[in-house]
């Protein structure tokens, strides 16, 4: 087999979020029609491993190997220098339960106050993978680079989007209109890699 | 970029086993000049991930980081079900700083009596990864499934051989000829499925 995503193959998305599926159907400009691991009735698997490309692999595969389907998943979050890159694939978590990004933002800036921190160097890392069932798997990596600022500035995005500023800018990733921040966000660019490395 | 490998692409192997290149060498039909992360003079990296390709992934994935090569990296192991997979991913910290598979083999054994398993399946897992710098990866893993069998039995191969007969099989992996090893193993498959996948 060629490792090339042909229109018209069904793809699986490994997520429980119909949202994140639909933005994905428009990254991938439509040209597969997509189901979730969460209308095909698919348990999710537990994120055991220690790297965000390790992570969206495990779910591609399990997703895959569950529906038969080719899988696609991803995993992203958040990564500060001063914190030994925390949180990391941790960046979630840190939202709890009811995924409060402002508590996990405030938990980041308690850190860097603990640690004493002058530097602020922060980037977000989004892995992205692609299964067959049975067969081999593709993982690419965007990252983008930046600094963290508080307190958090702008309404848009989510996630830690207001407290990063990415590297030239002025505005934090929660200010940029999303044209801008798309040009430029570690998902744009691990979608680039995954589109040049499949279509 | 395509995900091929065109002939005559140098290839790094992250592994410090210059034995190890000259077999990969082989199974690629010494289509690739070859260089280890070893002779690169590159560290290695903490195998830090839970799952064979996620540590195979990581091994690629820093070669190619660290020599700008495309790099290929491989993590195998011995999977006993009634022991929950166990070793897996640590079958060689199983054997020691010494490498001794008569230890590890005997250490299965014990913990299969401490568990009064009845159940001896086992199976060999083989993960490849290549990974090109600054770009995407690929991923396949090889397996093969059989039981254990006690004492060990043959002196041919390497590891857990001697205590593993493959499905169908009367001899353990220690006993057959390399030929009729390489026709069936958890290695050749994963080598099977990866030169489908890039060549």
């Amino acid at each position: 087999m060629a490792l090339k995503l042909e229109p018209g193959t069904r793809l699986v998305v490994a997520t429980h979020n119909a949202g994140k599926a639909r933005e994905l159907a428009e990254i991938l400009e439509n040209r597969f029609p997509l189901t979730t691991a969460g209308e095909l009735g698919l348990d999710e698997p537990d994120e055991t491993e220690t790297t965000f490309v390790g992570n969206a692999l495990l779910k591609a595969r399990a997703a895959a190997e569950a529906s038969g389907l080719v899988a696609l998943a991803d995993d992203s979050g958040l990564s500060v220098a001063a914190l030994e890159g925390a949180p990391g694939i941790y960046s979630a978590r840190w939202a709890g339960p009811g995924r409060d990004f402002t508590l996990a933002m405030s938990k980041v800036e308690l850190r860097l106050e603990e640690a004493n921190a002058q530097d602020f160097a922060a980037w977000f890392t989004c892995a992205l993978a692609v299964a067959w069932p049975g067969g081999p798997a593709v993982v690419v990596e965007g990252r983008v680079d930046g600094a963290l600022t508080f307190p958090p500035r702008g309404a848009r995005g989510f996630g830690y989007d207001p407290i990063f500023v990415p590297e030239g800018g002025a505005q934090t990733f929660g200010e940029m209109n999303p044209e801008a921040k798309d040009a430029m966000s570690h998902r744009a660019r691990a979608f680039a890699k995954l589109k040049a490395a499949l279509l």
